[in-house]
Order: structure tokens, then sequence, then C-alpha cells
């Protein structure tokens, strides 16, 4: 990865400041001078994937951390493709994708965070929010009769909640995540920056294919007339969210390909950041093990030691 | 319950002021001056127990929030003594038990807080933490070897666990539980003050009765020799995470019986702060009502309109 394209990628981070964003001006969903071609960046995401699966393996034997990646995004912004292109690379063994939905009722009946904190990965694995907690300041934010659902004693009517109300929800999401971070799990947060005019594409192809018709509901499309809302929920809350601890990444994601080789290069150098090893071997073992293997070489030429 | 009892009752919560305290002069095991004897004690329980079970039913009424109980106490200090006369007077259906032992090898491969997280009650419900996330400020506070289990990144031998391991702790188990509370969970904490005396009369007839043999084990006896140990690391936690929306409760637990009723009359003036109620039922349904109950009786006189 050259020097150009790295800072790129450090650029797409959202500062740690808790100021509000532009997603306009300080985030494009385009990059207009890409560091490659679209050929150059197919074969600089099988290389990141091929990096990432190395690094799982380290991960699995270095035995003290577990990953959380949380994709955030409008409709049709490219998260389904990003799991699938970036994660599917990894061993099956040791990932999992949590997709959340509308809450069940089971869940309502807990607090925000409980079914999140569930799906948490354990040690040595890499755990993936498609949708994650955030949907609670962003659909929530847009639709604030949602919260009524949760039934919380101080919020009976949508004018209960107040801007207090938010900063509470920010306070305990930084909270959670710094505590998961404090105790062994790298964050690594992306929302995927898709403009308005490449939703409307991607939606009009998806009504013109029919096996991609199942992914687009009217209501997928209603909630267009709520983008503005839903940018500046997105601009407050990545500006208050964005941690040391668990940073944010603003990924352009209006060319598919692009945003998916800047997602895996930026796990990548997340990833590094760990300093990943494989357990030393003693010298005492190291003899140990050599003299397991002349035995299971003597073993081969029928002079193995008898055992009783 | 009269106000010098009430006052009493209000003595034995530890201050929000994240001060040390101290278990030998700040809180007792016994209650020198009794505001009743011990038959009236047993009646004022039965009592108590009869108004939690009034509190419980309109708990699930109001179906805004859920209460948590945390029990921490030494061996032998009638914790389990506690649940069985305090909440087997409530109904089961909506309360839950849960006894956190040595963490097992799926629960030491998430944060400390995972496996208790999972286990909080449902709105409308009781949960019970019979021991509880708090032995990780505790039992290995008292044996940090304990610590090494938990595979954390920074902490490879017992000598990086510093003071300020353990602040973060305190600050991690406070921002949990805040959270909880500003989400509708109340949330009561008692710590079950024994002197290291009783508990070794306790012990002798766990001894001595043969049905209580199964309750003692030899590496309980070996715990009270690191007794001290184990009072500076609750005066600390005590001190440090005892808040208005999470506040901990010193009983004295010398005597049992004494112990359960001041117990359930916590609980029971915490239940009272939450003000809760049966839903109103306005005028238009009460009409409804009405007429639904003209129609049943007539159905008994067989004068019921027919149905079609």
């Amino acid at each position: 990865m050259n020097a150009d394209y790295q800072n790129y990628l450090q650029s797409l981070r959202v500062p740690a400041s808790s100021k509000k964003i532009s997603l306009t001006k300080d985030f494009l969903t385009d990059c207009k001078d890409k560091p490659f071609t679209k050929k150059e960046g197919k074969e600089l995401l099988k290389a990141g994937v091929e990096h990432l699966a190395d690094m799982q393996d380290m991960l699995y034997a270095h035995d003290r951390y577990s990953i959380l990646i949380v994709l955030q995004a409008m409709d049709a912004a490219g998260k389904d493709g990003a799991v699938r292109h970036v994660i599917s690379g990894l061993n099956p063994n040791g990932v999992t994708v949590s997709n959340f939905k509308t809450p069940t009722y089971v869940e309502l009946d807990h607090d925000y965070l409980w079914r999140h904190y569930i799906a948490l990965p354990p040690r040595d694995e890499i755990g993936i929010f498609n949708r994650s907690h955030y949907e609670n300041v962003l659909v929530t934010r847009v639709h604030p009769e949602f919260v009524l659902n949760e039934r919380l004693p101080h919020i009976t009517e949508v004018k209960d909640i107040t801007p207090s109300f938010w900063e509470e929800r920010y306070r305990q999401i930084n909270n959670f995540e710094r505590t998961l971070a404090e105790n062994g799990t790298l964050i690594i947060k992306f929302f995927l920056h898709v403009s308005k005019e490449e939703q409307r594409l991607r939606f009009m192809k998806r009504i013109k294919n029919p096996d991609k018709n199942w992914k687009l509901s009217a209501s997928d499309v209603e909630e267009r007339q709520y983008w503005n809302e839903y940018m500046k929920a997105y601009e407050e809350m990545l500006g208050k969210t964005s941690k040391t601890y668990a940073p944010w990444y603003v990924v352009p994601a209006d060319d598919k390909w692009f945003t998916r080789t800047c997602i895996a290069d930026i796990i990548g150098l997340e990833f590094q950041k760990l300093k990943l090893h494989y357990p030393k071997v003693s010298q005492q073992k190291k003899e140990v093990l050599e003299q397991i293997y002349q035995e299971l070489a003597n073993e081969g030429t029928g002079q193995a030691k008898k055992t009783k």
C-alpha cells in the first residue's frame, strides 16, 4: 500500500473531537482522483482480503482480541456487497454476521443495547454488525415515535424526547464501546456514504432486474423523502461517537468496487495496530518438538521405538 | 413501618460519594437496639413479602420497569436464605434468580460483563443476581491471578494489574448500571454484612448438621484467611459504586431473621419510589366493560343476545 493511498484512507476517519461533521463538505460520496484504476482496485481487494485472512489466523493464535466491525448506511449503499466481497475470503469458523432488523418483542423487553451485547464476538473471532445499535440514534431520530415501543418510564409521548435524550444515548453507546475496547475488542465502524442520486439509480436497477426485486420494498423508497433528516442524524452521530477506541470511517460508496477495497484495507490497517504475533515457542519446547519429529520420521521407516 | 425503622433502613444505604467506607465503623454486622423483637420481625417479614407481591403485580400492570436485585456477601452470610425467605412469596412467573459461579470457558471468551448482560431481567420482571458482576472487583481483587484467565491484551502478568485497572473496572460497572437505570431498570444492591466470628459458628453448624455438609467445602474455610483483604475490597467497592441510580445497602447479617426483614422492607421502599400504578381506564373503556359485563350476566340467565 503506497503512502498516498494510506493517507487517503486515514482521511476517511472521523476525528475524535465530538464535533458535528458535514457529509457534504468533509466527506464525499465519490473519490474523484482515485489512487488506482478499477482493474487495479480489484487486484488490491484480492490482496487485501488475503491479508485479512492471514491476520485472522494470527488473531486466533494470539488469543487475546476479538474484532467488531459495524456497518451503517442508507439503503442500497452496498453493505451486503461489502460483507460478501470483503468478509467471504475469511475463515467462516471465526466470523459471525449479525443482521439487526426491526426489534422483536423479546428484544423490546430489554434495554436497546441488550440484543447487541448478546451478539458480540467472543475472543479470537470477528463479528460483523450489519446495521447495529446505532439505529437507535438514526432511524429513531428520524422517526422518534419508534422510541415509544421501548416503553421507557420517562418517555410516554414523542414530546418527551428532548435533545438531552439523544445526548444520553450517545453517552451510553460510547460507554458500551469503551468497555468492550478496554476488555480486548477492536472496534471498527464504517458509514458507507452514498449519494441520493446513486441510490435512485440503484433502486431503478433493482426494479429492472427481476432477481433483485426482492431487495426493494415500497417503504425503502418512501424513506428517501427523509434523506436530509437521515444525513443530519448521521452527521451528529458520527461526530459524537467517533472515538480513538472506536473510530468511524466514512467510505465513499458511489463506486462499489472502490468502497470494498477501501474497507478491506482499512480493516487491514486497524488490524496491524494490534501488533498480533504467533505465540513465541521456548527453546525447550522447540527441542521437544524436534524429538517428536524424529520419532514420527522413524515410525515411517519402521524404526519406531517400541512403546509398552 | 414506623419512622425510626424507616430512618434506620435509610442509614444502611451507602452514600453516593465515591468515598471509601469503613465496614467496622460506618456499618455494623449486628444491630444492637433492634426496633422490634424476633417475633415481631417474623410478622413484619410476612407483611413485607405480601407488600412485595402486590408491588410485583403492579410492576406487571404498569409495564415500564424491570428490577435488578444484587446480593453480595462472604460465605454463610445468608444470601441463599434471603432469596428463599424474601423472594419465595413472589409470583415465580416474573422472577429469575441467577447464580454466578466460576465463569465457564464460554463466558471467559467474552468481556466479564457479558454473562451478566445476558441474564438481565426483561421489563416487568425481577432478576436476582446471587453473586454478580461485582465478583470482578472482589474475588479477583483478593486473588488477582484470576484476572489472567480473561486473557486481556494488556494484562499478561499479575504485575500488570495496577490500581488504575480497578478504577477502570469501577467505571465500567458504574456505566453499565447507569445505562440500565436510564433505560428503566431499578437497581438495588445488598451487601450482607456478617462478622468473621458469626461465619465461624455457621461453618461449625454446617459440619455438625449432616444435611448441611454439602454447603461447606474446605476451600470456603481456606478463604477465611483472606478475610481482611476481602473487607478492604468490599470497602473500596461499596464506596466507588454506590450511586443514586444504583445504591448499595449494607445489611447487618449476624441475625438471619433481622437481615431478611430489612431486605424485604428496603426493596419495598425502593419499589415505592417508582410510583407504580395500574393503567388508568378511560370513561369510554369503562362503558364498554360495563356493557360486556351485562352481556355476560345475561348469558347466564339464558337472555344472551344471539350472535350470527
